[in-house]
């Protein structure tokens, strides 16, 4: 079974290019969308506000009335009330917010600044020309890009879409992920240990819980013991009803690792096979139609560093989001010592401090990539090239955003 | 009807001297946690790994035989496997990534270093002692206290509880509240549109989203036009079904706002009625047993805003995280002028810039607390203090989280 390692960024660039189309479209009610991602632009139809509205409770005045220092009070507006009020000379208009400005005012007095005596209000306190007027197209001008197709749907999305009468929306479908998890030495929950060699299987609901975060719908099956047959059918199975099938453990080399030469067998086109990074240099995706297989390593904590690398950014592009990884700058916090001649990912804190963002490991434990619990706390994964062995304190380093 | 303004962080006090006890506790499967927070520490019940175990595919060895070159194969114990194999002095024992360590052997020489020829090794690359043999305890120790109660459940949160053995945990209840919204101006979805002066309601949909950002089971009722029976009567029903009852419009002191009045009639304990911020001074919350009324702007920018300031504290402490804001310091990146003198709060963006986190309003609109966009693209809020007039580019400032 050969391999065929590539550098980190190449493989990733092979991903990439493999992605020929963005996932499907579907419509659901904006009440429903909040985390889906915008298949299309919104673009406001219209001015907002369509017309010039007051911002608070007060009176409509000519603002060159305002000298007069008394105005009698012509009229009376509820918000949302159609008909303008008229201001004459020396008049006003009572308003609230959200209501119409008057015909003839171009600036509101509020309540707090007038006394009112005897149908007049007395004016205690002046204010600027244009003062608490909204003026048309404050907030948007029609024809302008509100919101930008690929967006994550947040509070303020919904907000400006219910804002320009939307009742639905039209967002890229859930891709629909299935997860395998192989090995004979794991338990799945509710199974009883039988020996203290077995463990408890993590990597299956890490990996579906990565990727639920990350707005797919999963599939999580039953976990296979170490049998060809058995994990080919699953296999096949999981692919017909699936966009994206993720297998854990079983992707190395070892002699009860069936999976690379089930998907050899397969015949299908291999996109990464193997790829010169850690963890997880043993990755192997192929695609099959539209459809990918990714072998991830069966540890828990390389099999959640996989799906951030290698999975995360397929997904941003089937909707229509920048491929890359987040890659930010930071501060390095203390000496960094790496052993291995990969490009290394390791998980680690960004803390921000003092308007600076600094990188360190305190709490991460070192070790093997078996330790799932150095991605407690919100991590962020430390970049570090293959050349390079030791990065001091306070050099400036490549932090790669865990995109949830 | 008078209200009691004081300052804005005297009001968050009252607010969170007001918590006398976190929200209820249930029991769920850790499939469904994604999301919720943690109401128990989780605590390591025995070491991890309980035993030494290879971390790859190769041979367990005594480490001072490696200078013999070449050993016997005595066994093969595959991963899972409960019966240790035992390394004589000479002999090797086939090992894969999850086996248990031979007893007698110390070191791992991984399949590629090695040539196997006529059941024996040839090593051809010699290895450290210990090498990829994960000790007992690597990952935690027995008593480690591996993730703290109120913890957000993420991906590694769920990973490491199936690591523990958990099929089950417990969690704060979601917070039930219930969103009123009044105004004559307004439509709601669907409702058709009869006069130019009518507005939709965005804020309604905005306030339930932010909420079920923040984990809360929301429940949105009908639109309330301006009448006080109907606002009472409504008010009353949400309060006896949701811990929280979130009303937006209708909490200033024009003619039309009957709110603060039937709020007045209630007798029940005002916890803020006025603050010194802005946007959103005329916030008034009451409380009656454990529950919460929240009369917030109408305004969907100000109630939005209100949510986070006054609304995302309380659901911290109600699941024993840190009520306080979560501020940052971060560097002022282009001029910033002020008008008013409350502290005001003003969403823009936060960039990550070489290392540095620097502020700024680029695309943000300069106006009323109307702009709902002004919340669009993941803003943060900058906090500027009441005697501030003016801050300086390179200035650092003070910068609330949106804490979703």
């Amino acid at each position: 079974m050969s391999k065929n390692f590539l550098p980190f960024d190449e493989t990733l660039k092979a991903l990439e290019n493999s992605i020929k189309t963005e996932i499907g479209i579907e419509n659901i009610f904006i009440g429903d969308a909040l985390g889906r991602f915008l298949a299309i632009d919104i673009v406001a139809q219209e001015n907002n506000p369509t017309h010039e509205t007051s911002s608070m409770d007060g009176y409509a005045i000519r603002f060159s009335d305002q000298q007069l220092g008394s105005l009698t009070i012509s009229d009376f507006i509820p918000a949302g009330t159609e008909t303008h009020g008229v201001v004459n000379k020396g008049e006003c208009v009572k308003t609230f917010t959200g209501t119409l400005m008057s015909e003839g005012s171009d600036t509101l007095i509020p309540i707090e600044n007038v006394e009112v005596k005897e149908g007049k209000i007395h004016i205690t306190s002046a204010v600027s020309k244009g003062f608490a007027v909204r003026p048309i197209g404050e907030n948007y001008k029609a024809g302008e890009v509100l919101i930008k197709k690929g967006t994550k749907i947040g509070f303020a999305e919904i907000g400006v879409m219910a804002e320009v009468s939307m009742v639905q929306v039209e967002v890229f479908m859930k891709p629909r992920v299935a997860i395998l998890s192989t090995g004979n030495e794991i338990l799945d929950f509710g199974e009883p240990k039988t020996s203290f060699a077995q463990i408890r299987s993590s990597n299956h609901v890490t990996v579906e819980a990565i990727l639920r975060q990350l707005g797919c719908e999963t599939m999580r099956f039953k976990l296979i013991r170490d049998d060809r047959d058995l994990i080919e059918q699953q296999l096949r199975q999981a692919l017909m009803w699936s966009d994206i099938v993720i297998t854990t453990g079983g992707g190395s080399v070892g002699d009860f690792d069936y999976l690379q030469s089930i998907l050899t067998d397969m015949k299908i086109e291999n996109i990464i096979d193997g790829s010169y990074m850690k963890p997880g240099r043993h990755i192997r995706v192929v695609k099959t139609g539209h459809k990918y297989i990714y072998a991830l390593p069966g540890f828990p904590y390389s099999a959640s560093v996989c799906t951030f690398l290698f999975i995360a950014p397929l997904l941003r592009k089937l909707r229509a989001q920048t491929f890359a990884l987040p890659t930010i700058k930071a501060f390095m916090g203390e000496l960094y010592k790496k052993r291995s001649k990969f490009v290394e990912f390791t998980a680690c804190n960004l803390r921000f401090d003092e308007g600076q963002l600094v990188v360190d490991l305190q709490g991460k434990k070192e070790g093997s990539s078996a330790i799932l619990n150095n991605l407690l706390d919100n991590p962020v994964l430390l970049r570090v090239e293959k050349d390079v062995q030791k990065i001091e304190k306070g050099e400036m380093v490549d932090v790669v955003l865990l995109d949830l």
